[in-house]
């Protein structure tokens, strides 16, 4: 039988903090499905189809990972539904770590059966969040060490929108 | 192939909330060796023998669990020679995790290949720390609820001998 | 004479884990005032008039608390007035700590002669925060451990409304 | 009827901190109890006989407070003994809070009926811990700020007997 | 050569908690210049140039202060530009820390001649935080003791806008 | 005029992480002075004069950088006589900072003129504390990433001498 986890976020983007997490994953889990949450509430700067398409170039070369997206339900039922027996998480800091202590012990409340597994990425990510690498990218800094090449060029295409419709400083 | 992870400890004693961590690894690994770290610069109210025997008990029902003692040398280094993928950590609260933190990515960088998995307990044994459970019996406290009979029986045990080498308070 | 106590906060909805923590209270203080903080900055799910509503049912078979809104002013000054002597809060986490330690600094500035009291609701409340409870509920999962059958209710109601107002995903 | 709360601790020395604590409590309750603990496993710097001879002269001028030494047994059960339904913690810093909340969990555990409670010091003492007070005179800095005149007197009485067993450094 | 930091912040408003560290960081640096960040996607209760212009009155009687406002770009290219050697921070509380923690680990990355310096304010600072002091603020509280003479009005100008055009209560 | 700085520790040993810091404290600083406590208390694996050696060593190619021993005395006013107006202290975590945001509150209060600077070691060093180091040199690990050759050698000394001590295992 083949171990399956979900490893989900909203990867808005998806950064190598989050790849190298996979491939700790993958070190244990035979499967593992990237699994995109479509939180209408929380506004994002990629769609759910341009971090799809981003993220299925990044894992092209990893035959163990699949990515989805989930667009309404809970997580823990979601795994459940798919065969997962665990959920990947990510930790780099102290405060990722009391939020997501919540969440898990919620999801383990609600679906026993469905482990919570926290991993750390590499040290040198612990800066490589998703909002700080868009933050610094619009402000012209360059990111290239913390994101696949898909990933840059569609921040820069994000970029060039965005100073277009930015009203004129003079 | 059998997955394999080692949980390690000082286990001084077991508490239920050490088996609760050790079943949620059992839900995504199919063999757990529970290693017992000798750390001889640590004092601890049971010796290696009695922590050894105490949780032979305790697994007696999980056919794929062992119990082994590490006596010297490396975590890491010790899980890669018994051909284990992963080191199992329960983390219950913020302070365990920045610590555990920091060996982890000790460990991350000495051997690359074991990868460290941090699991939480049920949020009811949040304050069992071995350390409180050992505070509470010795007080006279009730910590049925907290470990295993054979534990509760060695507790008592230390606490008669205590007694009985305690100065009169009169 | 009678020691009174004010219990503020959003309740957005009041949870069982208010509840808990409003019983604590309950052992200290002879008469406890629920006060619903009416910050016109923050969004909330349910209306002020729909939360009084919702405490209102909770609080029947408690003869010492009763409930208020605050529409403007500040909360130390509010307790002064009610000849309050204490402000009463509940914390779970590490991260709650730290801002209310913020907010009960200021107010001791202010109104030196009123307390703030930091109680802990039961461990199995950890993850049951408003928040939380919401998310859970519009995605679909049973909450109905976590609040009150008023509150159930009402939040069965507000679902039925988003899923009317919703795009249609087909 | 009077509500009687205890405030347990090492006070090691008892500081200005502790003080603002108890007067705080005595906004709430009508009765106070500093409860020494005296656990044999702690090294301390004054024996329980000086520390209780302190303590009493610090709160000779408030007849709503009394001292006593625990020196065995649980303490929400001594509460519970004494008809105290609350234990007061003076909480300064996140570190503080976790070790105490794991404390009060296991009492709320033990002894339902009993409440710990949780005060802020002001914020000028957010430094002033006994260990460091301690630390500060005997290295001959100014502690007379954040002690009583009688704590004060009591640490130079050590900081003299400390000269005297010193080995020479010449 | 005169050594240079800058002490960035969105300074909305700039309290005395900021005057105690830019006072810190001139017992260190022979020149300081205070950066506004004109973050467009945070939303301020003053302007950039009602920021400017209490900031301008503050510092008056500080000749080795200026002040500045960053529009674009990155803080560690602008301090390189400028020929600042330093970035110096407040930090206050641990929640400050790890968010200012991945930032600077960040500038530090891209711009390695850059030293980011922590500075701690006073302990009678630790609740002064820009949020709070305009919360307070607007419901009426006094904070003359947190601001500069020019900030209090400027904060009474926003207080009597809000008042007119707040929908009526009636 | 030249500015100078403490750079105060335990130094039991003197790690890379910590030249790291040395060396971000010398782009603020003219002069920097390592000072070794020689607090009496604290059991360390290295005496001052084996610490002091090896920093020796350590430091030979840095002109700008002395080291002393601090024998007794409180630091900052070790600080002031040697006429430095700056106290550097590396901070890698959260559970660093807490403690010596108090030392820090405690030095401003006694030696307002001297200012304590936090600086953060690159993030590859977040797990290389001393104690880590030891432990790890002890149990065979190879920490020569971690420490100067000095230091590794000297480890390697008290590794064999711990040995020929070690009662036999067989």
């Amino acid at each position: 039988m083949t171990q399956k986890a979900i490893y989900p976020g909203t990867f808005d983007p998806f950064t190598n903090g989050h790849l190298d997490v996979l491939e700790r994953a993958l070190n244990i889990f035979q499967e593992v499905v990237v699994v995109i949450a479509d939180n209408s509430q929380k506004q994002t700067l990629f769609s759910v189809e341009e971090r799809l398409s981003m993220i299925r170039e990044i894992i092209e070369d990893y035959p163990a990972v699949s990515v989805e997206v989930l667009h309404d339900g809970l997580l823990a039922d979601y795994a459940r539904q798919k065969g997962a027996r665990a959920i990947v998480r990510g930790v780099r800091q102290v405060k990722d770590f009391e939020y997501e202590f919540q969440i898990s012990l919620l999801n383990r409340h609600l679906y026993p059966e469905v482990t919570t597994v926290f991993l750390m990425p590499n040290v040198k990510y612990t800066y490589v969040a998703s909002s700080i690498i868009k933050e610094v990218a619009m402000l012209g800094g360059d990111v290239s060490k913390f994101v696949h090449p898909s990933v840059l060029k569609s921040l820069h295409g994000k970029l060039d929108e965005s100073k277009q419709h930015k009203p004129n400083n003079i």
